[in-house]
């Protein structure tokens, strides 16, 4: 996402300007075929190994982590190990899920496992994570936030795995109260951490039980926007398949709330899933089944609903981290 | 490895009693899913989740955590977290490993991707890391050690992985320098941060790195022996089909050190590996000449040297540790 533009891109800048040198020294004792991919999958080189400076991605959580320690009148310094922490557990998440997935796409370039074969790519993606543990290892106010974060992304992930097997309609379907509680951990956790870490490095741990659920509330709503530019969103600046998740039985929040709002829409978005059809035609009819059905319209009010309760949080904790809020709320608020 | 009935194996299955408890609660927060693969990643129960009290593994790991606090006079239960956690850390290697390495048996069984699919191990295996942290997330003395291993663990597997893709002779072959360093990082490193965390939660953190360095040792001698088991070794025993390494072009100690050795038997065994043959006959010969040239009487006269230095170390600091000695002694005197 490049937020140069938008609110709180500048932050954003300033951040990584903070971070990368850090981020780049702690991968740069891992051995040299580990370091290229790592590279590679931080969006600092082409898959060969030649430097590029392309979309290394949003560099969000890292800024969180950095702000949330400014915010709590810390230096900006004082949060760099949480901040390269959660990038490099963000980009370990990427590289696994992608296997898992099976998915070849991954911000407009080839997914790591796709350019380094699947044994590769899952080893990079541990040393990314025993990198990420290793910065914050005798930091315990704030490791155990990561800590927490690496099992609510696990659960999250297999519970968003364990969906897939579910059907989209009777007793066993999967209900919105179980798609949220997934996407606050698969989605919420590293966000959550990232700020919880960022005001227990920058001074104030007191401040970071809250900050977490501040970041779960958040990740709920990051993770419906997310699903709604699956759908609705354009390929070439999402970077990946339109379609995709409806192709692939994904629960994503859309078509969970069209389901159970019930209504003709819904019936004939049931059938259409219900048939297993994923050509082009009958995806792209879901898609518009699913807005009419009103799933469109309730995911962003959902979406809403959850950012505006972070925000709540951050107002009480941190009434002056303007930044922050503004980072916070143009992750709802984006196109890609 | 069943110990019961070798020097230390009464120490084995005292400390499996003390820790398995507190195991099986870790794993227990898991997704039903995930919880079901990690019992069978644990040898708790078989591939359709029903109680299979098999071969769970060699459970050393733990017991070298429990022994070393026990030796510096702590109580057995301060090392049940750092016990824990190693022996969730060596069930996540596994399971990765054997996807990286298409290992289709362990332990006599399945290897956990072959039963589940590659992507839920995967995710299995990044489940029980994330516990295996969540176990020390707050105990910074063992923590650090924890995450030294989590990095050599990656290192010397990446290094491994590396090494399939050079050849066998010539300016760019794998020297045994190398190998001893991959072998102290991908099984030393947890070794290590067993013993570590064992003297640290058990009181005594000033012991902690001459024990790091002592399971690096001892991780090297456990290494050529394994290496020496997987040509030599009883399969019916060791689990794992016969010859697997040298089928793979694996670089394993006893094959290096019998081309370092020079000679005709040398020569021909270089001969062989270089045709890429991998017939039942070819890697029979190879193992025969391996032999022939030394590579066996050599790799286990360095697993005894390494052994002896580990050994050392732990008389020097911990002079009344006769279990814990004993144990890391069997590992190195095994048959499987």
């Amino acid at each position: 996402m490049n937020l140069s533009h938008a609110s709180g891109g500048g932050a954003i800048v300033r951040c990584r300007t903070l971070v990368e040198p850090a981020l780049r020294e702690a991968v740069s004792v891992l051995h040299p075929w580990g370091a290229k991919m790592a590279a590679f999958a931080l969006g600092w080189s082409d898959v060969d190994g030649r430097p590029d400076r392309g979309d290394g991605g949003k560099s969000v959580r890292p800024a969180i982590a950095v702000l949330s320690a400014e915010a709590v009148g810390g230096p900006a310094e004082a949060a760099v190990p949480g901040a390269v922490a959660v990038e490099l557990v963000h980009a370990f998440s990427l590289a696994h899920d992608d296997i898992i997935d099976n998915d070849e796409l991954r911000r407009h370039r080839e997914a790591l496992w796709k350019a380094y074969g699947v044994g590769p790519a899952l080893l990079a993606g541990d040393a990314l994570l025993a990198l990420a543990v290793s910065r914050l290892a005798e930091r315990p106010e704030a490791m155990k936030y990561l800590s927490a974060a690496l099992i609510e992304l696990v659960q999250g992930q297999t519970a968003d795995m364990a969906f897939e097997n579910r059907p989209w309609t009777g007793p066993a379907q999967v209900t919105v109260d179980e798609y949220t509680e997934m996407a606050a951990g698969k989605t919420g956790g590293l966000l959550g951490a990232a700020a919880a870490a960022g005001v227990a490095l920058g001074g104030a741990p007191e401040l970071a039980d809250r900050m977490w659920a501040m970041g779960r509330d958040l990740g709920v709503a990051f993770q419906i926007v997310d699903d709604m530019l699956g759908i609705w969103g354009d390929p070439v600046i999402t970077g990946k398949p339109v379609h995709n998740d409806l192709r692939r039985d994904k629960k994503t929040f859309p078509v969970l709330a069209a389901l159970a709002a019930g209504g003709p829409a819904a019936r004939d978005l049931a059938a259409i899933l219900a048939s297993g059809a994923n050509d082009d035609d009958s995806v792209r009819r879901a898609a518009r089944l699913t807005a009419e059905a009103g799933g469109r319209a309730e995911a962003q009010a959902q979406a809403e609903r959850h950012l505006s309760s972070a925000l709540g949080v951050m107002d009480e904790c941190l009434p002056d981290a303007t930044e922050l809020r503004a980072l916070c709320a143009s992750l709802v608020n984006r196109a890609h």
